[in-house]
């Protein structure tokens, strides 16, 4: 089997790491020679390859910026195998989704994998980034049930759990998931950078602010390509924030006690 | 040397666990039966003591919730051996040290382990809970000198750290570097409640919520008490979000940008 990795950042880097088998081929591309580098440094692809080479994988992931993913994928269009399957990794699926449709596309599943951390490149490539993880799918009217199942059994490979959902429901639920977090930790840090210290912190100020240093260029593409989601998110969290502010300000006990009870109910559905 | 404890929960066990060596007598108080039971049970006190006796321990901490902690205090006052150093765990510290130079407490110093964790009770105490932990502080115009170096001492053979600082600026810093990670993870927790599944969160949402079911009653004293400073940071808060919502509505990346590089920059400057 023969496996395509477009983009050999973290993401792609750690694709390549789970799949390393003698079984597998894995062919890598990056536009940039350090990256290409630095993955073949790490293990993470078999060799280098050419887009056109890559397009021939029985699987290609394309784990590129989200900006330029649609971009991507269409350049290996003309050069696909006849079996070829192509998923993406980009956190946002609504547009994506939009653009394969209008392509009817049979045999590019849209992905997210639900995995990652604040380090980039292939340095922090690791083989184990996705056990355990889930790896969401949002299939469209056009694709061929065929692709889904060897993307799945591939993906099962790496020690992920396929997710099949809906791309706008995806949307709405890593804008909260995923995109919002990080918008909380961008804000206590900056409101970290007031004090003098802040190494007094516990645990909460180190877990609350681990994504509040993501690079600004990719988290910048990855916001945008949610921003209806996320904008509507901030509404509620702007509300939730005067709640608590005029609980506090006007001494209100049973208000915030009131809010901390729904929270604590909250976590603990989340938790069963 | 003997060391008494009033309030037997999460810190007042932990302390009696990493202070459990023959050379001690750990002597427990907590108006709860079962949260004494849980103590013994869990080898946290030696014994339990009445509040007298506790009193004339070389060193007394109050474990107590923040409501009670000058109550509990006041009540150890009258019974005090001479040389009785008296700390608390109290994380507000302004009302306390007001209340402590009205009083002229010469031995008493008022203090913050900046350790713990979301579950409650000497259950979950721990020998190790202040291993490399800052311990704030904030001793007034009359402490004793020698009563701080003993408990910095005792605080030391606990694996902490004392930090001596101001009670206002401390309640400054803990305002932003743990109340308002809990009010944050209390927010998302209740947004995650409007999805119909959390569980493909990934790293970030599962270190930004976990501390977003803590108990409402401890963290409704805790926050009330430190009220002025939480709500001011909220007031910084809803401004931020604000310009994160209007970046993403006005589909304005540089803006973004901009506010996440400032975000990576702060984070920089607070890990070296």
């Amino acid at each position: 089997m023969t496996v395509g990795i477009v983009g050999l950042g973290l993401i792609g880097g750690s694709i390549g790491l789970a799949l390393r088998d003698p079984s597998r081929t894995i062919l890598g591309f990056d536009p940039s020679p350090d990256a290409v580098r630095l993955a073949q440094t790490r293990f993470c692809i078999d060799r280098p390859a050419t887009l056109e080479e890559v397009a021939q994988a029985d699987i290609v992931f394309v784990a590129a910026p989200p900006d330029a993913t649609i971009r991507v994928i269409e350049s290996l269009l003309p050069h696909l195998g006849p079996d070829t399957v192509v998923t993406d990794c980009a956190s946002v699926k609504g547009d994506i989704v939009a653009w394969a449709e209008s392509q009817k596309l049979r045999r590019f599943i849209p992905g997210h994998p639900m995995a990652g951390h604040e380090k980039t490149t292939a340095a922090y490539a690791s083989a184990w980034m996705f056990r355990n993880a889930r790896w969401i799918l949002t299939p469209f009217a056009h694709t061929q049930k065929s692709a889904v199942r060897a993307l799945e059994k591939v993906l099962k490979e790496m020690g992920a759990t396929a997710v099949i959902t809906d791309a706008g429901l995806h949307d709405r639920q890593v804008a909260i998931v995923s995109h919002l977090p990080h918008v909380f930790a961008a804000i206590l840090v900056q409101l970290g950078d007031e004090l003098d210290r802040t190494d007094v912190g516990a645990g909460s100020w180190k877990d609350l602010t681990r994504v509040g240093g993501v690079d600004p260029e990719l988290w910048t593409q990855i916001l945008m390509g949610n921003r209806a989601e996320i904008a509507r998110a901030l509404t509620d969290v702007e509300s939730q924030v005067a709640a608590f502010r005029q609980a506090l300000e006007t001494h209100d006990d049973h208000a915030l006690r009131d809010i901390l009870q729904r929270a604590r109910q909250a976590k603990k559905r989340q938790e069963t």
